[in-house]
């Protein structure tokens, strides 16, 4: 970056300013996942970036899952999975595993590395202050995957007035038949649905594509902006399709719930969220609620 | 208990009404273990305590270890062990399962379990916050096991003010060369260490044995209450041996950071902390400050 | 109770242990008069009763008459009654009386008790901070006798916010033509209205009978619960008859101000307030709202 | 006083204009006894000062006597005194009046008229929130008579945050051999050490002479203000004698506790204390602390 | 003043009791112009009268203009003044110095005054925390004159929580096309227009006449009071004329906004507003809400 | 801009981020002149900096002063100055200048610019809430010239807690034998007084040179860093010289008040106080206190 003068340095950072101004107090929910979870380069820019938000007043809640360690674990240990209708079927060992690679490793280790960087955070699960309430599935048994029936912000609403971070991994506090129980939980889903309860400003999906691609051969088709009006006419045209369909479900789920933007965006770019966020262009897919 | 009618239980509850009103407001730090994390009728006991103490309008902070889980969850990973001089090595394969174990695993049942029960409670570990900071043990390399340098008790005092009850796991936030990196700490030593940071009236240590006994082999030789100065008299009498030395080496830690008293308590009785803190006679030995 | 083992006391505590979850932050209004208020030992178990209550976060406000002392006075006086229709006539001088026992004697007695066992209280009547405004009565002219027309909870809620339990006689401040003038008023309503006006979860009147008795001369008749709807139909059918019209009235006055449940204790049993409270199967009845 | 005209009277208030500035935020305790308590006039004038006193803020705490109602009282019920050394021997009967008519009857009187003339005020003695704790007087046994031993004052902090006037009537909570008795004590001490221990600006004893005077004899010979130091000389040259020692007492303790000055006035004026506080002259002797 | 007694003082005092005690905590806003701004004695009786509001709890804000001022320091830097259809052009020259003028002069003048006094005060402008949003003129084209279009009152609220008599000086902070630019407004119009945002108790407008006559050259015409809605009856009557228009016009606009009362004040007469606010007849007209 | 990828945007964002964690919630006081009061581009640039510094949550304080003007406007109203040694002599009428064009032109025109940046800004002088107290000059007779004696940061503190950013002008209160009056005052002076009083993390002067220059004719000699005891050496060297020795003086005060460091920066490049603040090699020179 040596090429970069301080005049330029400068402007750079004036030209952040109204960004920040607009976003100053106010919510984002970042999910955090995929490639940029794996890659340590993305890993620290990921961080960098949530540190910066908080730091110039945003209040910035990261929600994860991570799917690649649960893998890795289930593998160690031997455990063998059971398919239903081509997913997989969480019982009650399995689901130990999800809770210990994403309570006790992946959550941790975010928290820390967030703390090492200079920013305070601390590491929640949906089972802390029940923040998260849910039931296990109904359309189908897939053991202990839970669908999220009620969100509590209280203890979000502490830790985020304590200027801390809060790092939520994707797992349920049980209610119902479960009560008490830990139920595995979609993470995007989690995000929105947290997005909406807390009445978050954005929603950003960090995923592995560059966001609605208008041929999803294409990279340099990407849609910039959508209202979310049309997405049921972009999923009829099978322009939205296969995986982004859940993605953009979400951002509906959110937008449903009051959360006035929601973003796709690309996290194999180191700092795509602070691009997305900073600067006029951005990086990915912008969902308007339309309100 | 229908035998007891209900002028007794009357007064049974006045009778705890003079403990209550020393309590109330004070923090008492509880490091939970042995035989009471494995059994679930005692386990059912120390949530329900726990949560009456919260009731009655005690700070009560929750410290737990989990040896006997990380056990078995190395033995299903296929783990072998390395020992030291007779003491485990903590390799960076071995940290990662006991903090799964610790932090995702024990930590959010007994979260969970506090929350079943009617109460509130959040899990944390010593990386949350920062809330303790390590360093790589001098004395012998056993790998990432670590000695707390810094308890810090703003996330405690955050959580705490919200009337909510904390559930620590004995997992420290590694400093100097470890920066960023989990460190095991000993779960005895982090509730001492805890509770002289916070202020805490009292440590109440749960163990496997009736507490300091004047005779090891006979449970009646009980001791009731010594004075902290007292200690050192009985170490060199032989009284207080092995295993017990740890013990009242935490309960002089605590003691040292103006803690008013530390109580060595009988984890196999149920409600043992109930009856410790509410009972004219207790269960086990208390341990005075002497100021 | 050297009978009872330190398990049946923990037993015990837990057994409390859901109510207490319930009534935590909640206001309890207790009606205190009868034999309670006569016989020492009695006087003893309700004041550790209300301390009790106030320990374990229950908002207590205690609401006391105290005719016979009134009685015991006007004799020692030498003052000489005049009855209307059989009713008191409750002339500036009796009023005097009334007003100087009520406030000066008995009031300041229960504060001073409930210090002595450790509590913190204040004393109060309806004209400290105009709690309680009246009106002479319209239906009958017996003098310095008023009806509430206004509660001013203010003065309860700052005491009550400072952790503080209010003992409030049952005299009121004059409006109207007797402006700034005290009046006589009935306990048990100012019980009732006051407990309406701050929001109460419970109104515990204290009496000297078992409760509502399906047959008044058969004490094993005593009708546990009744809900609001059913009182009128329990007084067409007489079973609500007598001293006991009052009493469900003022029940009555308390529930359609909005309190939850209104509950007629026999105050002649020690801790009776207690039992009703913190056990399954309590001592007297009590009166659902219904909503 | 139609004979005031306009201009005259803005003249008067901005004349009193920086009397409030310096007194604003400031506490004034008030001793209230004498013939301003008897004569009805100036028992309005006593309550208009007071009333505006606090609505300038000033925080105005108002401490009370009451000899003559109890006196009658006393006649009323026919309890004939015993007198030991030529002091009345408050015996546990004479008590119960004492407390009847001071707390019950004095007390109630004034916080209504306060409100009748449209201020907030609530009436309390020592025995509430244990403001004034006391023993039986050691020099003499004259029953219940006692000696503050010490000053809460949380409640009257409580009660002067929400912006209302303390009345208080001059009974004391017993503590040791007499633990949750009443005590007489001295109104002009209660005044002085509640003065002291609230760290007032102001102790206003009003009594039924000028002030000091030179000359006993010649109402025109006040003092109008005297050194603390020289309060002694004054005794010695017998200028400060008989009535005036006890009150000069008074005023010396409340100026060893921190209070700035201490003023004695003739409570036969109307509108004593605002004159003296409000006006250039003042009206009686002000000792001043020298610090 | 010194054949005032003290007795009278006091009586005067006390007879300004209920006023002060009505308007306690209550907003006034003074529009401070005309004659006693020039006047010597007349501006110190102005600031007297404001500390004294201040003092007695009245949350007071002044505003002002400054015409004569303006007026002389044109002359003195040989600015000539342009007229449209008889009105002063105020070209971007003219603005500056009306700015300066009211801004740096005039305003920090006052506030200067008042803490010269004793007071604690503050000099603003409406383009201070954007106070007084305004666009030109639509009309007629006067330059830099400006009608209001949004008034917020938080940079208000903020200053009279801390204590603090905001001044503020009639120049807004312009909007649309002239964004950023200082636009001269009308003084009365401002004080209306907070006024009512702030939902002041009363608006005081001094001018330089006895208030509404109901014969303009008989200064004993004056009417007293009289209702909003009777103003238009004057106006068509003649009654309401000239200058007298946009004085009512303005106490039309506070009254609409929701103002209790407004007041047209004699600021020829010292104390004027004191008079107005604390005595029985006051000294100018008072215009009721109705409401 | 245009040639700077998004990539390396993201870069100059994350390279502040620890200069931003370091100055949050710390006070950095400004002192504001020179060219970059003159000149339009850069006197965007300072309001721009002063946003951002305020949005990433440094409480920011701006100081001005204002000559140019100042002579303009004394040249147009014709005022002959008179010099006294060489130094201006400020009578009565250059005061009402010098105050008209400070508090009622410069303040303003600042105070505008910053909110029409979107900022929220208020626009005080030394007058204001006496925020700057000050006595004649004693060494010299400049007539209206003054020397701070005292600095009352309460209106300050009220500002900067309401998220507004404080612009002062350079014109004190006046005490003493001026009291009320408005003297006038060097600026960097007040700014360095109230970087020390209200304990300030940084005091920057904005100067018309690069900073300390070891040769004053070589611009590529500047001094970035030096400690506070080194400025005499410089001094006696000569290298500390003419204009800077005042300067330096003014950072000399302000680290002798406990301000961590004094920045003399280049206002004649724009956003120089961003680079001095966020970048690593800054532009100015900075003066360490050493502590």
């Amino acid at each position: 970056m040596s090429s970069i003068s301080n005049n330029e340095r400068a402007g750079v950072l004036i030209h952040a300013l109204p960004y920040i101004q607009d976003f100053q107090g106010k919510t984002v929910v970042v999910k955090y996942g995929g490639n940029a979870m794996l890659n340590d380069e993305l890993k620290k820019a990921v961080i960098e970036d949530i540190i910066l938000m908080s730091c110039v007043g945003i209040k910035t809640v990261l929600v994860h899952g991570g799917g690649p360690e649960i893998e890795a674990m289930l593998k160690k240990t031997g455990k063998e999975s059971r398919f239903v209708n081509g997913l997989r079927y969480t019982d009650e060992e399995t689901m130990d595993i999800v809770q210990m690679v994403l309570c006790g490793k992946v959550n941790k280790e975010i928290t820390a590395l967030i703390q090492k960087a200079g920013g305070k955070a601390i590491g929640l699960s949906g089972v802390d202050g029940c923040l998260l309430k849910a039931r296990r599935m109904k359309i189908e048994d897939l053991g202990y995957v839970g669908e999220i029936e009620h969100v509590d912000i209280s203890i979000l609403d502490t830790v985020l007035n304590a200027d801390v971070i809060p790092v939520i991994s994707s797992v349920a506090y049980g209610i119902g038949d479960d009560e008490g129980k830990a139920l595995n939980i979609n993470a995007d889903i989690a995000a929105a649905k947290i997005a909406a309860a807390i009445g978050a400003e954005k929603l950003v999906l960090m995923t592995d594509v560059r966001g609605i691609l208008r041929d999803v051969k294409d990279e340099n088709s990407l849609i910039k902006t959508v209202e979310r009006a049309e997405l049921n006419i972009l999923k009829r045209e099978g322009i939205i399709s296969k995986g982004m369909i859940p993605k953009t479900d979400c951002c509906d789920i959110a937008l449903d719930g009051g959360v006035k933007k929601a973003h796709i965006i690309d996290g194999r770019l180191p700092h795509a969220i602070l691009i997305e966020l900073f600067t006029d262009e951005g990086v990915g897919t912008e969902i308007l609620s339309g309100n």
